[in-house]
């Protein structure tokens, strides 16, 4: 078995990823060869110690050149769930993948749309995160999808091939998608509710019926991947060795709390990776 | 009054001393133009992201070009007391000045060498970190010398011209001063003895009569700074934002406590300086 996974491919991933290597570690490394749309998109970064003002494009440009040198490989692949099994770990994949290793360490970073009061706890009941994973239960049925990225249109697509009906509502600009049976609906719900499964997503001002509700989020909610995760203000509650609650289990970077910055994300990650390390010996 | 004096010019210092200056805020950067002699030495650095295994050299020559870039200058002194005030700071240093703040920020890194028994207790009362600040008291008397690094020899020469016997006890090679009045003890002390002040030091295998002890070290242990301040296993005790155990007082890199990384340091640095605007909004 493989001592790590690390899921997430922004700062925190990456930089534990290089520790991991230089320290000789058998890792996987889930995420995008495009690294992190977020970093991409800053300006200019002016506080990172040893890269003068450099752009976020010039700072994914050295990460990856950084990663092919050291032979540290990307698997394009976004984790859908993490289970703590007996004194190992399983990761799912929205691949229809599984992966088993001693750790785990989260750097899913901070997703800036909050999550909706439920989708946590309808998790597997009518919630899901991965069209892929679970687009064709919904054959036929209305679902509604929340979408934060247009780079995850092609899953609303995949989507609304199976279900009768498709809400979707975006949280980007354009929307360039469109389809007979979908619905673009521009206002954010504040709630899910139902018995046992998803039944009804609720607005300030009323209320619609659904079958199930996609997800489909950049950054996935870490406390949507694992059950049990001890969250603070919304963020991964984490020790000085970057130790979640669960045995194992680390956080590194925006998940875990602020100041969102490039410095502390890479700070993190190494000291996740060092405690990887450390819980191996064991 | 200024609202931080950051204390070393490591990574950790100048991380936060790049992230207060972008959050606008006045400081004071104390430390070495040459940076950190100890980054220097470095090899090959392998897991710092942004920076391909780049040599110890390298890197410090970038933080160099970015401290000029943002304009932050270092003042060459060494701080030799840290003084919580009612509300502020004061900051003494080797030259005799004296500074004031809102808040402090310890990023003093770590010493290889251990201190010796009844160090921090004895300060002020016979041992000293500060040849040309206590030199001339000496004058005429019999005094150790602890001295760490070649590069403080000067010190060395300096309190031979005031004191009637020295016995220096290097901890580096080669020695090259020399002095009718300095012997050279190879040993080194368990122990300092003494009922008010200082008057032995004590070996495994004996002791000797002195009037004073000079600890000349690269790097100052943060409880030789300043009193009260809580250790962990000899490193400085901290929150996940930075915080001592004194109010307005932080800490970051080496002295926090291991993985001694550089990456680490900047993270923690950059907290720091974060933890430094909120303190300083109250």
């Amino acid at each position: 078995m493989i001592d790590c996974i690390i899921i997430g491919s922004g700062t925190a991933g990456v930089s534990a990823a290089l520790t991991l290597k230089a320290n000789g570690k058998d890792f996987m490394l889930l995420g995008s060869p495009a690294l992190s749309e977020k970093i991409e998109k800053a300006e200019s970064i002016r506080n990172y110690p040893g890269l003068s003002n450099v752009s976020g494009k010039g700072f994914v440009s050295a990460l990856k050149e950084q990663l092919q040198e050291t032979e540290i490989a990307i698997t394009e692949e976004k984790a859908t769930g993490v289970y703590a099994l007996n004194g190992k770990f399983g990761v799912a994949t929205q691949k229809g993948n599984y992966y088993e290793s001693k750790t785990v360490v989260l750097c899913c970073g901070v997703e800036a749309v909050k999550t909706i009061d439920g989708e946590a706890e309808f998790m597997g009941r009518g919630v899901s995160f991965c069209a892929t994973c679970d687009g064709a239960l919904y054959k036929g049925k209305t679902i509604a999808v929340l979408c934060t990225s247009k780079r995850l249109e092609h899953e609303i697509s995949y989507l609304a091939d199976f279900a009768k009906k498709v809400y979707l509502i975006p949280i980007y600009k354009p929307v360039e998608i469109d389809g007979d049976n979908i619905e673009i609906v521009r206002k954010m719900p504040i709630k899910i509710e139902g018995k046992t499964r998803v039944e009804r997503l609720i607005f300030k001002d009323g209320e619609m019926a659904i079958d199930g509700l996609f997800s489909l989020r950049e950054s996935q909610p870490p406390t949507t991947l694992i059950n049990g995760l001890e969250t603070e203000n919304g963020h991964v509650r984490v020790s000085r060795n970057m130790q979640t609650n669960i045995d194992g289990l680390f956080a590194a970077g925006d998940c875990t709390g602020r100041p969102y910055q490039y410095a502390v994300a890479a700070g993190e990650g190494n000291v996740a990776a060092f405690s990887v390390n450390e819980f191996c010996k064991k």
